[in-house]
C-alpha cells in the first residue's frame, strides 16, 4: 500500500513514518509544503532504519505529490493547517481515496492544555467538511505520544480510539494501525464521537504535567 | 477514616464501598436520601462481602447523616443531582472536609454518549461552586466502569485521573484512591483541567458500543 504522511516532517508523521515503514511493508511517502524538506526528512528516516538493519523505501515529495500516489493519506499537519492543507491537495485525491486525521485542537493556559473544540463539533468534522466528495475521512492516532511513536527501539504497548462514518473504510485503518507492533486501534463510533477522542490528548498532556508518575502519556482499553 | 457515599446505593457508590470496605480498613457510610433505603445497601453490601470472609462496618444514613461523620464525603450521584445534594449537606460540611465527585455530564444521541458541558466549565467547578467555604473539591473516579468496580472478585487494573486545587488535598484522595487494590490515582491538575478528565467516561462508554474488542472500557495510563 501507498501510504501519503501530509506534514510528515513534524513529530508524528516522524512516527508514523518510521514505525509503519519499520514494522510493515507499505511505501512511505512524506509530503511536506516544501519538496526538498521532504526528500531530506525522508532520507533521514531511511537511515534510523537502515541502522537499524531495515531496508525500505520512505521517497519524499511536495504533499500534492504525495497525495496523489497514495490511497491512505494521513494529514499529520497541525489543526491550525489542517483545512488548507486539505484543500492543497483536494484535486490530487480520488474517490476511494482515505484521509487520516490525527490532529487536535489545543488551547493552553495557566493551569493546563485544554480541548479547543472548533465550531465544527470536531476536528475530525473540520477535516469531514474540507474533503472532496468520494475521500472517507477517519480520525486516528491522536493521543500517541511523538516522542514514543517515533523512537523505534522503544515497545510503544499503546492504544488509539478511531473514528469514522464508514464501518469498512475504519476496519482499513485499524488494520494499518494495527500493523504498527504495540499499537491496537478500537472504533469509537462516528465522526460525531470525534470530541471526547480529541479531548484525550489534552488529558494525557495534564497528567504528564501534573503527575510525577506519567511522563509522554499514553493510555491502554481494557 | 470516616468515608460518606452520598447516593452510596447508586452503582459506582456501591463500588467504592465495597473495594474500600473489603482493600482497606475505612468505616463506610452510605448515604442516601432515604436512611432505610441507605441502610438495605449498606446491610447487602456488608453480606456481599462477608461471604468472602471480610468482616466490615459499612452503616446506612440518611446523606445529611453520613455527610456529618466523615472527613471525605463521596458525593456518587448523577451529574444532574449534584448540586442539590450538596446544598442538602452543606450545614454537615466542615471546614478541612473534602469533598470528592465522580460525577460526569453526559448527553446520549442516535451516534453515541458525548460530554455535556455546563456553563461552569466541567461538573467539578459546578460542585466546587456549590460547596461551602473552606471545604476541598476534589474530582475523581469518573471513568471507572461500575459493575467492573462493583464485582470485588474481579482484579480492577485500572486507573483514575484526579483534579483539584489543593495539591495536599489530592494527595490524600490519591492515597486513599490507591488503598483499592489495583487502582491507581493520577494527578491531571487543577479543577480548571476537569473537563477532559470528565471527557473521557463518553469515550470509553462508545468505545465499548462500537469496539467488539472492547466492553465496560477502563483505561491504564502508562
Amino acid at each position: 500500500m501507498q501510504v501519503a504522511l501530509l506534514g510528515g516532517t513534524g513529530d508524528i508523521g516522524e512516527g508514523l513514518a518510521l514505525r509503519w515503514a519499520f514494522h510493515a511493508d507499505h511505501t512511505i511517502l512524506v509530503g511536506s509544503r516544501d519538496a526538498e524538506r521532504a526528500r531530506e526528512s525522508a532520507a533521514a528516516y531511511e537511515d534510523t532504519l537502515r541502522e537499524r538493519g531495515v531496508g525500505t523505501d520512505i521517497l519524499g515529495f511536495e504533499n500534492v505529490d504525495a497525495a496523489e500516489q497514495a490511497s491512505v493519506v494521513v494529514c499529520s499537519v497541525p489543526a491550525y493547517h489542517l483545512v488548507d492543507t486539505i484543500e492543497s491537495v483536494a484535486d490530487a485525491l480520488a474517490a476511494g481515496d482515505v484521509l487520516v486525521t490525527p490532529a487536535v485542537g489545543l488551547k493552553r493556559d495557566d493551569d493546563g492544555v485544554h480541548y479547543n473544540r472548533p465550531g465544527a463539533g470536531s476536528v475530525t468534522a473540520l477535516a469531514a467538511d474540507a474533503a472532496p466528495a468520494g475521500v472517507a475521512v477517519v480520525g486516528a492516532f491522536h493521543n500517541l505520544p511523538a516522542g514514543r511513536l517515533a523512537d523505534v527501539d522503544r515497545d510503544l504497548a499503546l492504544d488509539t480510539p478511531v473514528v469514522g462514518d464508514d464501518a469498512a473504510v475504519v476496519g482499513t485503518v485499524i488494520s494499518l494501525a494495527e500493523e504498527i507492533d504495540g499499537l491496537r486501534a478500537f472504533h469509537a463510533g462516528p465522526i460525531a464521537n470525534a470530541a471526547e477522542v480529541e479531548a484525550l490528548t489534552p488529558l494525557l498532556i495534564n497528567l504528564s504535567t501534573y503527575s510525577d508518575k506519567l511522563d509522554e502519556t499514553g493510555v491502554t482499553f481494557h
